[in-house]
């Protein structure tokens, strides 16, 4: 019997809740252990959950109960997310979260706590959801050294996106939609604004690297300038556009970018559809590999923090090799000087002419677009006036 | 320092023994230990590799070797890769496999003997070559109940399905061609007639359930019927076919099937082409997964069992909760009783007036199709007659 805590009874909490309730019988087989939940932290009244009982608002009843060896973290954002983790783990108890802000921010201290006190701090849930993507790339994938991982990392954008494509709205249109849906937030800045993607992006990248990536160095653009036309354009291409979270690590250095960019329908993420995510991995020996599922919501969700605490119930006494090491030095290939092709539009058609080797893609209400050669982004910012943008191509296998 | 023996030096084997002498350090950082290549078995002679001293022929070598604490059992075929596997598990190493055709006919047995001596018995690789799906399935899913199982397992029918879809060839020219690029065998029976296939759903579907799947019970159609109106129909629906490895696990029983199916172009694995596979499994918490990859090739499979080999060293002293279980009484759901939709193809257009509820496709150098409604296998054949043909469509979601 193992006697588990659950911080935070939202969305994720509640499904945590509801699979350990469930599936009593499989988790057992897979775990060797019963699950019990021996609390619920919440600053919130639950008199009609059946289960009130287990409710406390003061942390200090599970972290000073020596019976609970798990804490799951479900209540997302940093403070006391943090506090409550680094004092978990400090107390020898194990420690599974979904929250991908406190693991890109302090992923690396909480990890070394971790590996001091002989437990583990497992966080399969912070990316992409419900699709298993952490655990392969540490423990399927280690005959390779993985040279690139990128995907479709956020559902609210890809959601926008796929209505922007195949219902010819616009960008407005289109998240008010995902927030009718309850797929935005109110306030959607941190998907639109590509926020969620960067930290994920930098959790795959330093766990495929063992270095850690400081989201704040990757470079990051949202989604909110597509047009219509930009949609319209990449589809004579015969392409899509998607918000990519991607990151290549050679020799020693990670590049990583956070920017929506042009993928051929050839591409097997092209399909990637709606609020789903997708993370393909290169691996120098397997080549490309695919991972496809739902990368939010309450059960996807919560059903990769249950299979981190199965993880957690079945190494109880021993620590599963996960970690990453703080760089020696910059790392961080400077995205300014990475050559890339670009998809530009613009309502100067003799702009092209600046741009030797472009294809002319066509144009549209007086609007023209083309590709450019691969070329740096200084290159190309001394090439575009004001009014002409750009959308960055999927750099190529 | 942990030392193994790779029995069978064909393709996976050396793409085995390149790996290891390739990626030495990211090898140890993750497994925790060197690892060290201390035999070859094969029966032909390498006197010309630079580690020739590596060779023997004598089993008894290794299996007398207490340091030999991994045996990498690459050689293919039932015997003596069974005797061989079943030796090297009862002295107390551990076995990896890439060998589909022993875990589909041994793994009972064999699993059951790793545990009575509490080693390892792993086979990531004998199913979707490079692609990390057992684990996943063991492990990444813990919190589901798995409902169903499903794929696209075979290159080679793959490769030529994709060929009669895209380039409009049919079956004997697409076929030919695989032969040429080295993708079909020149008698190309156990992949065309979907014998690999079965022994790959096989050993999903056992591992899934938790209960032993025995790959004669899963009925099996080839692709070797299928014609170009068979493809040019399909496409009218908007559809591809694909060769599929099917199963559905509910309630303790098992419905398996491999056979060609009518999969829709929104569905995420028609897009899967030439010799690539996927899986996608379906949870009751998370929903549908997806996993792409190459599915064969000397280095992809290499990469999955290098892969086991670095989880074997870091369970060294330990187990890996791996296993199924041996059905008590029939868990196979009766094949003829399962109803399911067809797309029948014929020369007598009068046969559709039979067919309650049908779709006509339409009509194509004198043949005929359109798509049934839900019936069951028994009911469908009382109604076709000797020239009229089908292709069953992947149950919905």
């Amino acid at each position: 019997m193992v006697k588990v805590a659950i911080l935070g009874f939202g969305t994720v909490g509640s499904g945590v809740y509801e699979i350990i309730k469930t599936n009593t019988t499989g988790l057992k087989r897979k775990s060797g252990s019963d699950i019990e939940i021996k609390y619920i932290l919440d600053i919130r009244e639950f008199d009609d959950h059946p289960e009130k009982h287990l409710f406390t608002k003061n942390y200090d009843d599970i972290l000073n109960d020596e019976e609970v060896k798990v804490v799951i973290e479900v209540m997302g954002g940093l403070h006391p997310a943090y506090e409550f983790s680094k004092a978990a783990l400090s107390a020898g108890k194990h420690v599974v979260t979904s929250n991908k802000e406190l693991v890109a921010t302090y992923g690396t201290e909480l990890l070394n706590i971790a590996k001091e006190k002989g437990v583990n701090y497992l966080f399969e849930a912070s990316v992409a959801g419900g699709i298993p993507i952490l655990r392969p790339i540490n423990q399927c994938l280690a005959a390779n050294d993985i040279e690139k991982v990128y995907g479709i990392l956020n559902g609210t954008t890809n959601f926008i996106l796929t209505k922007m494509f195949k219902e010819g709205a616009d960008f407005a249109d289109a998240l008010s939609e995902a927030q009718a849906l309850g797929y935005a937030e109110r306030n959607p800045e941190a998907d639109v604004e590509g926020h969620d993607a960067r930290r994920k992006i930098a959790i795959l990248a330093s766990l495929a690297s063992g270095i850690f990536v400081d989201y704040n160095d990757v470079p990051t653009e949202g989604i909110t300038k597509i047009t219509k036309n930009d949609v319209a354009f990449a589809a004579k291409m015969n392409s899509v556009i998607k918000l990519v979270g991607y990151a290549e690590l050679t020799g020693g250095t990670v590049y990583a970018r956070v920017a929506p960019m042009v993928i051929p329908c050839a591409h097997q993420m092209s399909d990637v559809s709606d609020v789903f995510n997708a993370v393909v991995i290169h691996g120098n020996f397997v080549d490309d590999l695919m991972f496809y599922g739902r990368g939010a919501g309450k059960l996807p969700t919560a059903s990769a923090v249950v299979a981190d605490v199965v993880d957690a119930v079945k190494h109880i006494e021993r620590r599963i090799r996960l970690m990453w090491k703080m760089p020696e030095g910059n790392i961080m290939v400077d995205p300014t000087k990475v050559p890339t092709q670009y998809m530009v539009r613009t309502t100067n058609k003799a702009l092209v002419e600046s741009f030797a080797g472009a294809s002319v893609i066509g144009e549209l209400d007086g609007e023209f677009a083309f590709v450019t050669c691969e070329m740096t982004e200084t290159e190309l910012f001394a090439k575009l006036g004001e009014n002409d943008s750009f959308i960055r191509l999927l750099p190529k296998a």
